[in-house]
């Protein structure tokens, strides 16, 4: 199997429509729109996604593999517990200020479509839920380690810590607060603190 | 002083424009689509908001006074500390499900504009600083009142309970998750807990 011209092109329209995701939101981006930022023709674009809904699913699973592989799947390659939440931690905060310049495309993606039915929503629910079913699971075998208390409620650690997270989205890329990173990693630490054994 | 009929008028057009706000987006929010709502002609709501920058900032500025009205000035009421925080809580939970059909209009304004400077993005920024402010103010007279701890860091109390209603928001507006509201108690009132003296 090669990698034909078409992924190639394929792939680069996804960098430039991820990069107007980020930046704009998922909404802005239009096969019209996308067209001219990528300097293709409009029946070019549409030979690779049929229409503005298909290529924002496109997007949004884009943007899911590129989370996996740089903030989960590095994350889940350390020990158990602590080590493992705080790469994950470490992972998150890069993607969230160096991957994109706008940052998290599925930040700027969810307050858009949370009263908008149909399939992107479904999807981005879909993910959204995964990740927190994901934080979870890191928490619960983090336990099974014996490297966190016995008594852990792993959704509530999961809800935490996706707070954080959000809050450091909040302060960072709205607020642009100084000290968004440090609050980030105090309460992070906190969190670990109250969840050893 | 009389409540004239342009007041009425004006705060019903807001009305309609924070709803559209609440469930579309601030974005959402442009003259042309809100005579329509209203029932009123463009002509007519030109000569209440003289652009869709100055109808954005005046439907930001309505919610934020709804905001200090519903939410922090009644919970300032309350005896300071625990009872204090935890009736901002309550009330901000209640912003957060019932005063708006589509959800907090800063929150679905948070992520559109955290990119695009300008006169609605500082106005936006300004009152989420305030509030950030605030909820540390709380804390701190917590503190003071001797019924929180006399080392608790207000910023970081403050960040950690942002991150927990932004938490509710994302699992309970985008997610539609049952156990939103649970987690999000459950995470205040461990937040409490270690707080206390």
């Amino acid at each position: 199997m090669t990698t034909g011209k078409g992924d190639e092109t394929r792939r680069s329209i996804l960098d430039q429509a991820l990069r107007l995701a980020s930046i704009q939101g998922l909404g802005q981006v239009s096969i019209g729109l996308l067209a001219g930022a990528a300097g293709l023709s409009k029946s070019g674009l549409f030979a690779h996604f049929r229409s503005k809904e298909q290529l924002q699913l496109a997007v949004l699973r884009e943007a899911s593999d590129r989370f996996v592989g740089k903030v989960i799947a590095p994350a889940l390659r350390e020990p158990r517990g602590e080590p493992r939440l705080r790469a994950l931690l470490d992972n998150w905060l890069r993607w969230e200020t160096i991957e994109f310049p706008g940052g998290c495309p599925f930040q700027a993606a969810a307050d858009e479509l949370d009263d908008q039915p149909g399939p992107v929503r479904d999807y981005l629910v879909e993910t959204q839920r995964d990740l927190i079913d994901t934080l979870a699971t890191v928490a619960r075998t983090g336990v099974d380690a014996g490297r966190l208390r016995a008594d852990l409620d792993s959704r509530l650690f999961a809800f935490e810590l996706m707070g954080i997270l959000l809050g450091f989205h909040h302060m960072h890329r709205l607020l642009r607060s100084d000290d968004a990173e440090r609050l980030t990693r105090a309460a992070f630490d906190a969190l670990i603190a109250r969840s050893r054994t």
